[in-house]
């Protein structure tokens, strides 16, 4: 039995949320469920946020009510505000995440205030998240380059990261949002962390716009982190707008980490089929390397 | 400055050559000078193969023929067999490169002998090839893993490089042929053939056909090989085969390798302008992720 890593499947809330073709809650409960009979154990499914910014996520109440309750299952909402916990915590969901930002520019235009102001909402959501008994994570958004802002040293994602830690997060995640990171960027930037955060879990989140995503992955793992985000199929993104991929596939994550001997619980056959059954709903093709060719070595005949 | 790694742009032969639109002579030395332009100094241009089997390779003695010379620029052509030699000899190409093959079935189906028996053949060409003067390199292929065998043993690969080191060869190249390496095959293959090829320079050459292409040269480079190949837009395979993805992306390697700190002397943007020009005269879309994405950070106005 090798070690176990735990990936976090986003496709239904990540993956989807700027997806044109807008899903229903049928086709989103059905894309969970397939997920969890292919063994994904933990799911960020629903963002508690303005539904006229995104459509896509406007029915994350119906989708929480609806869940599949499953012993050993979690789901995770995204909240970026107040009003968004008072409706997560109202919803039941067990999980709660939220996200700061590195860059001033980028979070006054993902979340209308500063990165400093923002910290200090995520202080007061944290609190009241984990008064009521929630889990409640943070993604530093933005952690190896910002879209307006360039570079962002490793300095200013180890302070958010250590100010998240004085507040007793109960994770934090290094999000690479605009996929700009090789390995190396990765390995460093975790090293710089880790010091910072005592025990508090680190979660580690790609995108393959530059073809590093599973080199990422790779490189997170061989430095210890444990926690991975992937997409079913990889989406994410905008696949019409140029530029614009997504997530790591979920399967091709699956297919680095079982060839380097890691156990995950999920089986990639499955989530291969479901990524191949996604593009019926999405209309549009899967962008997952997994989605097109085969497992190595062949399965055996059982 | 940083170290320099060497990139062995493939394109024009082993990207091109199981494209089903034919590109014309004239098609491929444009597209050979637009790499020169872009920085690049090392090309594989050419196999000398029955054309019969490879149409796009039937005019290799006219491509060499044709070649813009300039100083410090290296051409390499493919043999696998005595009248291939006869070939690249007569047309003068500096640089020879042949391939060995890990497993019987692969081999045979190939290149028409056992492993073995092609072996020996390396071992008459080598002796050929350098009494002429020329340079010669040889590429381990399957070194990774076989399409009809299955897992090739690491010791299969070092007992193959070890018979090549002692013949004197001027370079061996690991090839995953069919993309099935992950990052932690690649390390420890190259920590297992090193000890036994003495000073021979080692080359590495990957397929990102499970999206593990980038994080292989990652994790070639991280130990310590300095010389890599990649293809142009990612072109190799069949664009139009389920499944059959290319070579590594010459941009998409530019990229990983820039963003380490490591030195080409290549043009990044001029390999993706080049990318995209080659989806007119292949009548496909390049593969390459840098042929989608930007460069990250923006570079500066001049």
């Amino acid at each position: 039995m090798g070690e176990r890593v735990e990936i976090v499947e986003v496709g239904p809330r990540d993956g989807l949320q700027a997806q044109p073709q807008l899903l229903d809650t049928e086709a989103k409960l059905a894309l969970i469920e397939r997920l969890l009979d292919a063994g994904v154990r933990r799911l960020e499914v629903a963002s508690f946020v303005n539904p006229k910014r995104v459509p896509q996520m406007a029915d994350a109440d119906a989708i929480i009510a609806r869940l599949p309750r499953r012993a050993g299952v979690n789901y995770i909402g995204l909240v970026l505000n107040e009003q968004g916990l008072d409706r997560a915590l109202a919803s039941g969901v067990e999980q709660i995440n939220c996200a700061a930002v590195t860059t001033d520019s980028f979070c006054l235009r993902n979340q209308g205030k500063t990165a400093a102001d923002m910290l200090d909402l995520i202080a007061s959501l944290a609190r009241r998240a984990q008064d009521a008994g929630r889990f409640f994570g943070v993604t530093i958004a933005a952690s190896f380059g910002c879209p307006f802002e360039g570079e962002v040293a490793p300095a200013t994602v180890v302070a958010i990261a250590a100010r998240l830690h004085a507040m007793g997060v109960d994770e934090i995640a290094l999000a690479d949002t605009i996929g700009v990171a090789v390995p190396s960027d990765v390995k460093r930037l975790i090293e710089a962390v880790r010091p910072h955060i005592g025990a508090t879990p680190l979660r580690m989140h790609f995108h393959n716009t530059r073809g590093t995503g599973i080199g990422n992955v790779y490189a997170a793992v061989d430095s210890g982190v444990r926690i991975i985000d992937a997409s079913c199929g990889g989406v994410g993104g905008c696949p019409f707008a140029p530029g614009a991929t997504g997530n790591v596939g979920t399967e091709d994550v699956l297919y680095l980490l079982h060839r380097m001997g890691f156990e995950t619980g999920i089986d990639i056959a499955k989530v291969v089929a479901t990524s191949k059954w996604l593009e019926g709903p999405l209309q549009a093709p899967m962008q997952a390397s997994m989605s097109r060719a085969s497992v190595f070595p062949p399965p055996r005949a059982a």
